[in-house]
C-alpha cells in the first residue's frame, strides 16, 4: 500500500481564535481551534475550494480516508482544486474538543464538561475557518454519514455559500439508528472507568469504548458482508466456540480486536459527543418545518444511498432526496450498490469516484432530477 | 386481558431424576429438574401430545406466551390434543440450570460453572421426560427462534419420534446473528458486578444484562415498526434529547425501560449460557453434514420465515427449508408477514394460527412442497 497523499502546506494547520463561539445549546465556548488540512492550492479568486466533511472517527487528512478520491487527476482534483478537510469540533484529532483544556478549570481537560454540540454548530465553525482562509463561496462540500449531515446542513444553513452538495448515506436518524447510538453510549457509560466521563487521560473506559465501537461495526456493515467475511467459522486464532464460553466465532474476534484498537485511538467523551450529535441532526430546526428549511437550498445536491446500509437505509436516503426535489431544490440521488453496508463510502469509494466527479465537472445536471426515480 | 389459561395439571409440573446427563460437551449433570406444563389431557394412546419449545426467556408455561394458539378450539386445541411446554435446561424457570446447587459445592448455586450445553441436548433431555410420561411419539413439536432450533433438532436428532415439525423464525445463525449475540454476551461481562459469573443472586449484573436485553430487544424488532411506534419523537417522560447528554429520544426510553424490566425475571448466567446455545447451533454436528443431518428427517417439516426478521432472515430461513426438500425432506415454507421483526411469531400469533392449524389436521401436504417457491 503506498503512503497517503501528504497535504500541500506540510503538517496539518490550525487555526485558532480567543473569539467566544456561542453553541445552539447555549453554552459558548471561551475559545476555539480548528485543526485542517489543505491539499492543492487555492486559485486567485479563492472560488476552487472543495469542503471534504469526515465521518464519526476521521481526521482533517482526507487523503487518508478516502485515497481513492483525493489527488492529481482523481475526483478531488487536487491539480484543479483546493481540498480542505477539517477536524470537527468535539472530536480528538486537534479540534477543540473533550480533551482540549477547559478554561475554567486550567490545566484540566473538559471531559464531560464539553458542552453539548450539534451538526449546526460543526458547520459554522468551518464557516468561521473559511472566512480565515478567504473563501466566500465553497465549489463543493462532500461527505458521508456525519460528515454527509455536515454537508445537508451546509446547503440548508448557508445557502449562497455553497454550489453544489454530496450527502452520501446520510439523513436524520431514523428510530432504529438512534436506538443503535443509544445502546454504544449506553456501553460506555456502563464501563465502571467511565467515571461520568471524568476518568484521567490515561484510563479511558476501553472495555465500554470497545464495545461501542463493536456496536458500531455491526452498524456499519453488512449481514451479507459478514456471511461473505466470516460466515460460521471458528476464530481464526484457533478458537473452537463448541468448546468453552471464552472460544469464539471469527466474526466475534473480528468485533473484539477492532474494538480494542479503536480504543489506542479514540477518547470516550468525543464519541459520546458525536454520536449525540448525530442523533439530534434534524434538517428542520430553527426554521420551523423540514420542508422551509429545504426551500432554502440553493445548492445543486446529490443525495447518495448505498443499496446495503442499514443504519441510513437507502430508502431514507432517497425519501430525504423526493422531498428536497419536491421543496423546489436541484437535487438528485443515486445509489451506490455494496455489499459493505454504511461504509461502503469509504469501502467502496472507487464506486463513488464517478459519481462525484459528474457532479463535480457537469454544468447542467440533467441527470440527477432523474435519479431519484431511477 | 383475559388471565392467561391455566394448565390442566394445576400448577407446573416437575420431572427429576438422579441419573447422571452426560452432555454434548462431555461434562456431567449429577441429577436434573424438569419443570413442565401440560395442557390437554393425554388420549389412552398417548399420541396426542405437541411438545412447544420456548425461546431465549420462555418457560413452560406455552400459555402465557402463546395465548392464541394454545386453548380449546385454537390450534393447539386443548380438547384434542395435550400441549406440552417444557422449560430448557440452563434457564430459569425451574428446570436445571446455573441458579441451581451445584451437587460438588453443596448450598452453592452452580453459576458460571453450569456446563456450555447445546440445542442437542435440550432436545435430549426432553425427550427423557416423554419417556416418563410414556409418549412415544409426538404429534408434533413447534416452537420460535431457539425453540424452533429445538424443532429442527427434534427433527433431525429423533425422526422416529415426531410426527410433524413447524420450526419458525429458526436457522443456524448467521455471521451478523453471531455478531449481536456476542455483543450481548460482552456487554454482560464487562459489568463489574459479573465476577465471571460468580455474582450473589441478589447482586445480578443488572446494568450489563438491561444493556444485553436492550441490544436484543433490536435485534427482534425491526426498523419499521420502531420508526411507526417511536419515530423521532423525544422520551414520553417529557425529556428533550436536545437538552442534556441524559435526555433521551422515546426508543431510547423504551430500551432502557425493558432492559431493567428484564434483570428482575431472568438470570444473567442463563442468558449467557442459552445465547451460547444459540450460536453453536448447526444441523450437521455429529451426522458428518447438514445434508446428511437432513437426510434422516422423516416429519413433514414446515419451516416459517419471518418478513421483517433480521436475526433469522426469511431467506435464512427460505433457504434451509430449500435444502430440506432438496435432501427428499417432507418440507415446506410458509412466510408471516408482519413489522414485527423476529418476534413477529409471538406479536402476530395470530396469524400463525391457519398456518400451524393446515400443519396439524391435514393428512397430505400438497401446499407445503409447493410453499416454499410462493
Amino acid at each position: 500500500m503506498s503512503a497517503a497523499l501528504e497535504p500541500t502546506v506540510e503538517g496539518d494547520c490550525t487555526f485558532g481564535t480567543d473569539e467566544p463561539f456561542r453553541l445552539n445549546s447555549g453554552a459558548e465556548l471561551q475559545s476555539g481551534t480548528l485543526r485542517y488540512a489543505l491539499y492543492g492550492e487555492l486559485n486567485e479568486t479563492r472560488d476552487n475550494a472543495l469542503l471534504v466533511c469526515h465521518a464519526l472517527s476521521g481526521s482533517a487528512r482526507v487523503a487518508d480516508w478516502w485515497p481513492q478520491l483525493v489527488g492529481p487527476g482523481q475526483p478531488f482534483d487536487t491539480n484543479r482544486y483546493c481540498v480542505i478537510g477539517v477536524n470537527t469540533i468535539g472530536s480528538c484529532y486537534g479540534s477543540t474538543g473533550p480533551l482540549s483544556e477547559n478554561p475554567q478549570k486550567p490545566h484540566e481537560p473538559y471531559g464531560s464538561n464539553f458542552p453539548l454540540i450539534t451538526i449546526n454548530d460543526i458547520v459554522r465553525t468551518q464557516a468561521l475557518l473559511l472566512d480565515h482562509l478567504g473563501i466566500e463561496r465553497l465549489k463543493a462540500v462532500i461527505g458521508g454519514s456525519i460528515g454527509g449531515m455536515q454537508t445537508l446542513s451546509w446547503a440548508v444553513d448557508f445557502p449562497e455559500r455553497v454550489e453544489r452538495c454530496i450527502a452520501i448515506g446520510a439523513a436524520p436518524l431514523s428510530a432504529m439508528g438512534l436506538a443503535l447510538n443509544h445502546l454504544q453510549r449506553q456501553a460506555i457509560r456502563n464501563d465502571p472507568n467511565w467515571r461520568e466521563g471524568h476518568y484521567p487521560h490515561d484510563r479511558q473506559p476501553v472495555a465500554g469504548l470497545a464495545l461501542a465501537r463493536a456496536i458500531a461495526l455491526c452498524t456499519y456493515k453488512s449481514s451479507e458482508l459478514f456471511t461473505e467475511r466470516f460466515a460460521r467459522r471458528p476464530d481464526r486464532s484457533g478458537e473452537d466456540p463448541n468448546n468453552s464460553f471464552a472460544e469464539r466465532y471469527d466474526i466475534a474476534g473480528y468485533l473484539d480486536y477492532h474494538g480494542a484498537l479503536f480504543t489506542k485511538r479514540f477518547d470516550a467523551n468525543s464519541y459520546v459527543l458525536l454520536s449525540k450529535a448525530m442523533d439530534t441532526f434534524e434538517l428542520g430546526r430553527g426554521y420551523g418545518s423540514e420542508n422551509a428549511a429545504l426551500r432554502r437550498i440553493s445548492a445543486h445536491l446529490l443525495l447518495v444511498g448505498i443499496s446495503s446500509d442499514w443504519l441510513f437505509p437507502a430508502s431514507d436516503v432517497r425519501g430525504l432526496a423526493e422531498r428536497a426535489l419536491a421543496a423546489g431544490v436541484s437535487a438528485g440521488y443515486a445509489e451506490l450498490t455494496s455489499t459493505h453496508g454504511h461504509d461502503g463510502f469509504l469501502a467502496d469509494a472507487d464506486q463513488l469516484a464517478p459519481i462525484v466527479r459528474t457532479l463535480l465537472e457537469e454544468k447542467e445536471y440533467p441527470a440527477f432530477a432523474q435519479a431519484g426515480r431511477g
